[in-house]
């Protein structure tokens, strides 16, 4: 960690009370959430859906405007998921340390990269069955944010924070934005069955374009099995009939009880399942 | 810097490619923008509008559900105030070091503070004849987030961009709710003179609830002159007469430009900022 540009250099930074030199806290992922991530699953020393996460970060940063040469990080992102051979990776980039006060990024950042290695998933992490409740926290809706997976995640913080006041122990909890329209899980994306459709939630004005989502997608597109994107009122919940959840670390969770109600099985939810499973 | 906790421990933590044992990496105001940020001003030793800063840092950690003892952390803000005499300090909590992956505390996170002191404004740095902009950047809406200054901020640097990308030199850009009304200025809020009357948007669903313009509301309920809080359609623009941008660094700035249109003074505004920098 190289300490603070000359430019930047507040006079004092004290960090729980003690003088820091470090440019640790005038990190603009820090300031201001000035970032994005990606958590992905490594299997057999390789990441699952590598092109996907790639290209999700790369328009991140187009949209923000973050300079980075990903391909040197996704090389050393490679090593180190063959070198731990099962895990679970987040990587972070963020904008770097801040070179003046106030929002204006000057341009002239240097990307900063984390990325932290954890265990892969744990066999009795998704339970046997697997409950969802909707929530009452909702997203705010910004086309200029929509889809990436930037560090402003106190909205998925505080949807936690529901759902484990709630007790009950559901699995996940699901959001809608702030016009009624159901989004996704707190952290995960999600496919429902209505009316024999499958369909889910368009992501033009908020939530997160899951990677697990877009493989589910195109899984099902070469299976020629139409999955709708649209726009899903909360109330149509009422008429789900089968659910999955998808995140790039657990793969496709089929969901067994919404708000207390049993859901059924769905043939093509299951086929999907399998199909991304051996992508 | 403590080390990391262990249960927290990843099995690697890699910062721009190199090993990295600090917490740093890990804290969730990085991971998530779990935090939340005061700006001040220091004059004379004192911080302005302390007690205002104090109540909306305090409100901010009660819905964070954010464990601090403010009054040691604010006594120490004082310290370091008095001792730079005059300064900008911006006053960060996080909730602290990840103890488990994922968006949900585990309610036992140790919030960390950081204070960064920085030199006053500069005399140059409000221009002579303060020109404002409507930007197309809009805010998402969500009375869980609304007028907490927390650390999800990429809303504002966008709208930064937007504002630097026109060119011009505009002092400062407005940004609207996804819902079409006037919020506020990327790092200001706002005052308008609308058919006479005065006015600022209401902040039910989204924006930051500014500490000068909590003290302006103030100081005008004091002088019996009232300022109406409201939600204001983009379209009222057209019909502002006057206005003036509020910061707890800048203190009450009048805008003499909006969108290329010249304003007229207000009466009104000029005796509250005289009101507001002796109070």
């Amino acid at each position: 960690m190289n300490a603070l540009p000359a430019a930047a250099m507040p006079l004092e930074v004290l960090v729980d009370g003690a003088a820091c030199r470090e440019a640790w806290p005038l990190d603009r992922g820090l300031l201001y959430g000035d970032g994005l991530f990606e958590t992905m699953r490594v299997m057999h020393g390789r990441i699952r859906f590598e092109e996907l996460h790639a290209a999700r970060l790369a328009d991140g940063c187009r949209r923000l405007g973050i300079s980075i040469d990903l391909d040197h990080t996704w090389a050393a992102v490679r090593v180190a998921a063959q070198r731990h051979g099962e895990a679970t990776l987040r990587l972070t980039v963020t904008r770097g340390t801040a070179l003046a006060r106030g929002y204006t990024p000057t341009g002239r950042e240097q990307a900063r990269t984390v990325l932290a290695v954890y265990p892969p998933p744990g066999a009795g992490e998704i339970p046997q069955r697997v409950r969802v409740v909707t929530l009452r926290a909702t997203l705010g809706e910004n086309p200029l944010l929509a889809g990436m997976k930037h560090l402003n995640r106190l909205e998925q913080v505080l949807a936690r924070r529901e759902l484990a006041a709630r007790g009950g122990g559901a699995f996940e909890g699901l959001v809608s934005s702030s016009s009624g329209a159901l989004v996704s899980g707190t952290m995960s994306n999600v496919f429902l069955d209505l009316d024999g459709e499958l369909v889910t939630p368009s992501l033009e004005t908020c939530g997160v374009a899951g990677v697990m989502r877009a493989a589910v997608l195109r899984e099902a597109t070469r299976a020629g099995c139409a999955v709708r994107e649209a726009r899903i009122p909360l109330s149509a919940l009422a008429r789900c009939r089968a659910m999955a959840l998808t995140n790039a670390r657990m793969g496709l969770v089929t969901v067994h009880e919404l708000d207390g109600r049993a859901l059924e099985g769905s043939e093509v939810l299951r086929e999907l399942a399998v199909q991304v499973a051996e992508a």
